[in-house]
């Protein structure tokens, strides 16, 4: 049986359940506190050495690191992953644009604001989270003013990896109510069949 | 021909310019300045709506940016892609490490200090980007303790987007001289056939 080192407030690992749960694949949840150094301890760096969730074990006991990858790993040979060289850089471009440009900004707000709550040691920093958000958004809204998926005029893994933490955004406190293609995306994306909410 | 959208100073730039030289690929370059707005500028966001380098043009006139989504779409069926999905999933695994844990720290530090010189702006943040750094190397050095590369047993974009900002770190002053596992690999990877150099 599949495991999956999961976190309840993860958009990273939500991605994981998401996928597996549309391709019917059973799995095990191992639920771990982010907060309190469960991710860095000793018995947890063994299974991913840089101490993060979401980490899958396969049946064999090999780990499996980075959301974006186990999302590739199930994804490969279904439609989440398209056909030709080009759409899969494409899919890659958005999964690599959502780590480097969104998931920094705007899931980092999110924890800051809605699960650790503001403190001091993070205040300098929040305003440039912030803005870097929106601006993050701002290129996913110029895409889908044009498209209604991000690659190949369906839903892949690029749409899978940057729903995750667009969709619970307010909960930072952005404002999508000025983003009307990101949210007629976000509508697409949850009448997907199978589809299953973060907190499900 | 194939256009590539280039910096002299970026290590993501690097990446491209040492995988396609190695693949025998003939491209142009196109020098961006990614310091003086160049890059955010109206005719570059035609180009990557996201302001960066390195973007690749195709001939046909296709636009694809992210390095490590550039290094996919041009090593996919050669050597530098391995067969298996693990050993592919494995890949993506150490190249989203690398966008998410290794460039946000030891590239940016190299910026600030190797590039833009320290500034009271950037003050605050710097320790907190070199212990983020370290903290990728150790993982990297726990790796490469076991393996002479990061998939496969061989030479892969893994390695390639991984050396782009380590045989530079020390131009931020990251102290490589307790990580002997780390400076083996350097070793290899430039012993490679067509390798070259970041300057070439």
């Amino acid at each position: 049986m599949l495991t999956l080192y999961d976190s309840a407030i993860s958009g990273n690992a939500y991605k994981v359940r998401l996928l597996l749960s549309q391709l019917g694949i059973p799995f095990r949840r191992i639920e771990m506190n982010v907060d309190d150094g469960s991710t860095r301890a000793e018995t947890f760096l063994k299974i991913n050495r840089n101490g993060r969730v979401p980490t899958v074990m396969l049946a064999d006991g090999t780990t499996l690191p980075e959301s974006n990858a186990i999302l590739f790993y199930f994804a490969d040979r279904t439609p989440f992953w398209p056909e030709t060289r080009l759409q899969q850089a494409q899919v890659l471009q958005w999964m690599f644009f959502e780590q480097y440009n969104h998931e920094p900004t705007i899931a980092v707000v999110r924890h800051w604001v809605a699960h650790l709550g503001r403190t001091e040691a993070n205040e300098p920093a929040l305003p440039g989270k912030v803005a870097g958000g929106y601006r993050a958004l701002d290129v996913m809204e110029d895409h889908l003013g044009r498209h209604d998926y991000f690659v190949a005029g369906r839903y892949t893994i690029a749409d899978i990896a940057l729903y995750a933490y667009t969709h619970v955004a307010h909960e930072g406190g952005f404002d999508l109510s000025r983003y009307p293609a990101i949210k007629a995306w976000l509508a697409r994306v949850a009448a997907q069949p199978g589809h299953i909410r973060i907190t499900d």
